[in-house]
């Protein structure tokens, strides 16, 4: 394995315009929105109550919990979205707001380190009585990556104390040693959280009660189905009444985890916890748990995977159904696990050196992820479909998951506060760096630091990616200095070059990465010219739900057809695959620099008046100009009709 | 309104090779079977325990009610099946078994007429206190037509007197009065229960109580909401807690029945319903409520029928969704909700002269309804799908209601009863006649006696319907007569003659039906001769889910493909239209006496190896000789894929 090391976003400065938009809708609009969601301020949005119920745990307020058992992991991931955009947009008043949310955390804690307001507010005695359902652990993770994130940007570490006191309480209570309870979490998110409190904090104990909670899991006799059948009498928290022994894959806890081929169950659950393993399986070189990672990852981005970046077919438990059932009307698709997916797909690619990985986090960010906000940054779908019919959403009880718009806050709210800290944090996912070579991962404009051997180098990348595929590179470096640059070339891009100092130059291709190894002189500019024509897309044959269909891309992003610009009935559209297509720019939506249209035929009503079936030969078809726009701005122009797969001929 | 009446199946043989297999099958197996079954004596089906409820109820045995509150339902719809099948197929020892049951149910009704086990043993104070969950009226109804079917088979009465007894409690409980219930059932099957009542013993009180059901229902302030909040404290019978107010919908309560335009809601009610509205309007001339029967039968057959017949989209409240709405792989189609529809279909056939009900009704007889029921008749499907992968009924929770395999009794058993009852019926369905006409809607070889102005006229029809398109009819009266023979022109048929002892005859069309109108003399033979070329049909343009397929028909035959003939991923096969279309004969599947062979591609895996997406001109296609089969047939041998439409170009 190679000792390949991200390089931290407090090295990396974003000006890329792309993001610069995302980044700044979180600093300015997405953190105190969510703030005044957390503390019950937006009208008309389902109460969070988040806030309230630490007031409660600390004594200030009287009343009892509200919300999902899982409601204080909302304050920790609006906290670590704060930690992260602190790292980069220092804002003393948010700080002051946020230092005020710690404070109230440390008074809610309790002597003994315990931490955790739906238990601490009356249920004290039912502490770890239901890992599998009732989120203890999994609140507990998401605080310690908000301590570490704040910690981080801001030296504060009042909240990593707090943390710390209770991972040692919970380090007291599980683990391998006797009298110890075996359990784990139901819901996986500690032991990614425990990996970084460890390489904050340096104590290995960390490291290892991550390990502990990763090892456990899946063995027999399990404590699942004994936890449900000794400790909790085969209550059901969500039911309230005696419900069936848990089903094991719905949490990856049916076997061992290094004995898992295929992703399965609650898609973020599942995420998160290929995350951790791939976290300890490069901390400790443990083998067997990097070849089951291996193994997982192919599953899901070979099998599994919408062309969105979206995971998790089904909403019957948020979950991975099977390998290559992708349904695109029915889809879950949750954000939350697609930036579960960006998490494990940046441990891999630690581990092993391939452009995938970037590919898979570049589909996200490109696609998936700015699509599940809207512009204003005010509105989030939790649900990201690839087939909208906005009255099947409303009439039929199998799609009604289905949004056809962006909701408010959600009563169940994790998403928002996810896509937050994922875009405060996107420093974190350009570059790597390991003894000879600086990687980048992904083409954002921008500013990075590094040191390569003890040698500091400063890159700027100035692009207008993704709607452009020149990316240019300017070195900084206070002497001539040897070292290798390796530049991500997407597996969406068929032909390319490069140039340095104006000059095309021939380089090494190793798994999808340039690498362009010189003596650098201050000032060199390094140009890549990724050629991004438009190009038809098909699915692997097996994926039935698009047989006969094309998805348009150019570069990373992904085409849709809206109602909006191509009439109601989308699904009546066939591309015609033998006429031109072409890029031009749209009025109604300035936002998408590019837009594609293409010649296509409708089927229209008419020769059978209104009969439901009729000959072929009385079908009645007319020319059509196809307009299809980036996926991620779907929904910003009111309720319509959006289809990402089309018929084609 | 013409004043066209059916001709009784006591009018009628059946001599059909297509369905003397099924009646056979019903009289032979299925009704031996399903008494085995709700005896609890089928190894390895889920238990029944209907008979043991009435002994329990009679006081001859202990125990508890075990089953769906409706379970009485089974035992009703079997007797009915076998007076049906008593009145063309007599056997003494079904008649003694059946005798006996009857004796029961006798000893199992109260003093004052009450009938119903659920509420007999043990919850006599709750009796009509929850009509919208708990099927009395429901299991009345189906009790009322067993005995009305057992009588006219039978002549004998003491079933039809039970009922009349338990009829006149219900009047004496339910009306317009002051102090009756102005409640209706939850289930709607009384309604048309009422009505054959009413004919089969003239009192006119049961077509009033009936036309007090219809006329009540939906009206304000609701009777369901009203009993919700205030008669059972909201607390469900299924839930059994406290639950939300009735989803008025779904039992079609939402308004008014004159009112009502579109069929929703469980769509086994929902046609009940508009059978007992079809009935009513047509006893008592009520032109707003035919009015409302047309609506919704055109909205049903234009706009909500899947091509083999199937109605109600949704597994969802087994429910009609919204026009246009017909996923094939998520589809319910429930096989008593098609029954119903040949109700409907039967009803309006009487008020409006039309070949669209006979299309219908052929529909459903040729394709979803011997389709539900294994070749051995001992297996059944509750659901009727247009596209089965086994794997994803596995898998995918969202289709684990689409079984891949015909299952044995159910626990929720309604539709193998219902299919014996229609079946050992189907005399009831081929022939009308008025004053001075014979219809033939169905072409069914047989023999009926019917009477025109007052002159006896017997008819012998003979065919290969439905593989074969020529139908040939002999005449036979006592002296030459003048009446007019009205043959339904079925909508699949674009070409036919008619030849009257040989010679090619002309002849008026009105509504679909060719009016032979002569002075027929006996032996007369009438040959209507239809083309029945294989036809690829597609569907209205905003039936997405069909867009770019064709179903392959020949005749009223809908064919699908199997895995077992075609392999497997069935989706990935595209039908050449411009390609030669043949029909044959399948040695593997001998029933199918025609199958049909078609010219195609399919896509195969090759050039980017896994990539799970791919540019379009790394697509690999092969040819293939497609091989279709009757709809009706798949399943029988072995479990795989299967699709009924399919993508052509």
């Amino acid at each position: 394995m190679s000792i390949m090391e991200h390089v931290s976003k407090k090295n990396v400065i974003i000006t890329d315009d792309f993001f610069e938009y995302y980044t700044k809708l979180v600093k300015d609009t997405i953190i105190p929105y969510q703030w005044d969601a957390l503390n019950d301020r937006i009208p008309n949005a389902e109460p969070s109550h988040a806030v309230k119920n630490f007031r409660i745990a600390a004594g200030i307020e009287e009343g009892e919990f509200y919300g999902f058992v899982f409601q204080d992991s909302d304050i920790a991931k609006w906290l670590e979205a704060v930690g992260h955009s602190l790292m980069t947009h220092p804002d003393p008043e948010l700080e002051k707001t946020a230092d005020a949310m710690i404070d109230l955390i440390e008074e809610a804690q309790c002597p003994d380190g315990y931490l955790d307001t739906y238990f601490i507010i009356n249920k004290h005695e039912e502490r770890w009585s239901n890992l599998c359902e009732c989120h203890e652990l999994y609140c507990a993770g998401h605080m310690i990556e908000a301590a570490v994130a704040y910690y981080e940007a801001t030296g504060k570490d009042k909240l990593l104390k707090i943390v710390c006191r209770f991972v040692d309480l919970i380090d007291s209570i599980f683990g391998p040693e006797d009298g110890k309870i075996k359990g784990y979490p139901g819901h996986q998110e500690i032991e990614l959280a425990l990996v970084k409190l460890y390489k904050a904090t340096g104590n290995i104990r960390y490291l290892k009660l991550s390990e502990f909670f990763i090892n456990e899991r899946g063995k027999e006799p399990n404590y699942f189905i004994y936890e449900w059948d000794k400790i909790r009498g085969r209550i059901s928290h969500w039911e309230k009444r005696v419900a069936p022994a848990p089903h094991l894959p719905y949490n990856q806890a049916h076997k061992p985890v290094r004995q898992q081929d295929t992703a399965v169950g609650h898609s973020v659950r599942a995420v998160y916890m290929y995350t951790a393993m791939a976290d300890i399986a490069y901390e400790t070189k443990d083998k067997e748990l990097a070849e089951a990672c291996t193994r997982i990852w192919t599953d899901i981005t070979q099998r599994q995977m919408y062309i969105t970046g979206g995971i998790g077919a089904t909403y019957h438990g948020e979950a991975f159904t099977f390998d290559y059932d992708l349904p695109n009307d029915t889809v879950y698709a949750e954000t939350c696990a697609s930036i579960g997916l960006i998490f494990f797909a940046n441990r891999m690619q630690k581990m092993n050196l391939s452009n995938e990985y970037g590919d898979v986090i570049e589909k996200i960010l490109y696609n998936l992820l700015p699509g599940s906000m809207s512009r204003r940054g005010k509105e989030f779908f939790y649900v990201n479909p690839l087939e909208v019919w906005p009255e099947a959403s409303e009439k039929d009880p199998g799609k009604q998951h289905v949004k056809a718009v962006r909701q408010k806050w959600f009563g169940c709210a994790c998403c928002p506060p996810n896509i937050a800290r994922l875009i405060a944090s996107l420093g974190d996912y350009i570059y790597s760096t390991d003894a000879d070579t600086i990687y980048t991962h992904l083409y954002i404009s921008g500013h990075v630091e590094a040191a390569i051997n003890n040698q500091r180098v400063s890159i700027s990348q100035e692009s207008n990616y993704p709607y452009h595929g020149d990316v240019s590179f300017n070195v900084s470096v206070d002497k001539p200095t040897n070292f290798k640059l390796a530049l991500r070339i997407p597996s969406w891009c068929r032909k390319y070059e490069i140039y340095v100092c104006g000059q095309k130059i021939e380089f090494d291709v190793k798994n999808g990465y340039a690498i362009l190894n010189r003596t650098w002189n201050d000032n060199d500019n390094i140009v890549l010219s990724m050629d991004m024509p438009v190009e038809l897309m098909v699915s692997h044959p097996k994926v039935r739900e698009n047989a006969g269909k094309v998805c348009i891309m150019r570069g990373p992003i992904v085409y849709c057809l809206e109602e909006v610009d191509n009439g109601p009935n989308l699904p009546s559209i066939t591309l015609c695959l033998d006429k031109e297509i072409n890029i031009q720019s749209c009025e109604t939506l300035p936002e998408a620099k590019v837009i594609v249209t293409a010649q296509g035929t409708r089927n229209v009503e008419g020769g059978c008046d209104e009969a439901l079936y009729r000959p072929y030969n009385n079908i009645k078809i007319t020319p059509v100009t196809i307009k299809a726009i980036p996926y991620y701005l779907w929904g910003n122009r009111g309720e319509g009709e959006m289809i990402v797969w089309i018929r084609a001929k």
